[in-house]
């Protein structure tokens, strides 16, 4: 339709992704290509300033934006991050705590570029809608396993964003009012058993219990990652895979409660831990599938996302810019 | 702007609010005001068939209606009814199992008039919305507290109906995986404790177990009602304040989980055991704020309906169709 020289209208937008532990800033291209992209670790700035001054100072330094001017935008996907204030709100993974106004923080540094930040959970599920598995989807759920747990609530093709930007928190909804602490200060919390910590939380909490032979007892507690899990499960020790069945059913009791609110006909799985594959998805199917309203059952998908992890985080906190041009 | 003849645009709507116990068939007119309406009782019908034949007559029979050309459409309100199928569909509190085409055995008797189905609740939210206290909200949910637990959730300004027709079942959402047996078949959902048979279970469980003084005590279990429980609460009888109170704490763990999706600015009760008023909803929003993640505190109202019991569901109902006329 267009055959306006390519060159000319070639432009960039920084899609970052904010996550507790490292945080990813991307160039994507108007091809919605990641041309170039930066990881720094998130927990070792004391000061979300400092952070954010970073941030920007890595994206005018990419050699493939050649002029600032050619930039359209910086999306944001962060944990508990406020669509309609632009702000990251009360993030139990994140270090700073209270009120961080990121998007005027940025625009001190970049006044000329427009800024918009969302939940990260809620820009992989605009990522998964843009260039993934959901293209023709008009209601599904995003739950992004992780440091945290969160989630992208998709109803009617629209993000659910709720009256105050917070919608899609999943990850804080109760499994055992008397269980784990959470990082949110309540107990028993989704996310204190599906979070990479809580998941190694469940392991440990089974060596201790059982005697099984296990290749996780010649790990070190403090070092003991979903990783090692997942490979030991994948081997077929006993511990790892009921770890990942314990994982499974809680996630499935919760998610049942999800679609009892909107019904979504799929559900994706994403993030670290979702790459732990079978192990993970398998109970978690026949869970699902037990924990189901009767008017519910066999009929929404439950799957892991067919976005390349590391690059759905960035995309989707690119749409959100893109949407807008 | 229209001074045509008022009696010459003069229509009627009927709207259906079917409930476990009894359903009602109400008559509204082009401005908004029931003019007639008639009960039956939903559970003495054996064949779903014959009630609907009946509901057809009644709504003939109906004296205002004149002639049968002034019906606009017949909206329905009904259990786990579908609003892009038309049918109800597996309803626990129904005596019908499996799928009843509602809309096909209407228009069989009625075929040149409309007819529009959904939940319940989401009748009741339609309700709230065009005619109560919701009219400026776009984010709010309805919770129906009867026979069964029924919920009508809008977001962004329109209903949730999900990818199946079937959202908004908060009532089938899990309190206790290990809990009282449900009428769907499943164990501990919401409704099995903030239904009215759930508090009454909740009381006949508490004068077991304590041994205080009660006017309960004096009413043979089998007809023990919220009713009683809610006039002997506001008598200061302690064995119905804690039941108020366990229902209360249960009902806001829950909907706190409810905030984490969908992040209403209010939350509305309503239905017969709303009507116990301050002795259920003073312990529900202290129990609701202390259950809400941190980012939601303090912002979300949760209030009784603004309509009346009686019209909300029909006048919903009915909404149903003025929506499309």
């Amino acid at each position: 339709m267009n055959n306006s020289n390519s060159y000319r209208d070639k432009y960039f937008i920084a899609g970052i992704d904010i996550g507790g532990t490292s945080t990813v800033i991307g160039l994507v291209d108007n091809n919605n290509q990641i041309v170039q992209r930066k990881a720094i670790h998130t927990a070792t700035y004391e000061y979300a300033e400092a952070f954010f001054n970073e941030i920007c100072d890595i994206i005018k330094n990419f050699d493939q934006l050649s002029d600032i001017s050619l930039l359209k935008g910086i999306g944001i996907g962060a944990p508990n991050g406020n669509y309609y204030k632009g702000t990251i709100e009360f993030a139990a993974n994140l270090r700073w705590k209270g009120v961080i106004p990121v998007v005027e923080i940025i625009q001190q540094k970049l006044p000329e570029v427009p800024v918009i930040l969302t939940n990260d959970a809620n820009a992989a599920a605009i990522g998964e809608m843009m260039y993934g598995d959901a293209k023709d989807k008009k209601d599904f759920i995003m739950i992004t396993l992780g440091t945290g747990v969160g989630s992208g609530i998709v109803v009617n093709g629209e993000l659910v964003y709720g009256h105050d930007g917070f919608a899609g928190e999943i990850g804080h909804t109760i499994y055992n009012p008397n269980g784990r602490l959470c990082g949110c200060g309540r107990k028993g919390c989704l996310e204190t058993y599906t979070s990479a910590s809580g998941i190694v939380k469940t392991a440990v909490e089974l060596l201790i219990r059982k005697s099984d032979d296990s290749e996780l007892r010649n790990i070190p507690i403090d070092e003991l990652t979903t990783l090692h899990i997942g490979n030991a499960a994948n081997r077929g020790d006993k511990i790892a895979i009921e770890t990942f069945d314990i994982t499974a059913e809680i996630l499935a009791v919760k998610l049942a409660d999800s679609v009892a609110h909107t019904s979504p006909s799929a559900i994706y799985i994403f993030g670290g831990v979702a790459n732990a594959g079978a192990v993970l998805l398998e109970p978690l199917t026949t869970y699902f599938e037990e924990n189901l309203l009767q008017i519910f059952k066999n009929k929404i998908q439950i799957k892991t996302s067919a976005l390349p992890q590391n690059d759905a985080a960035i995309l989707g906190a690119a749409a959100l810019i893109k949407k807008e041009l």
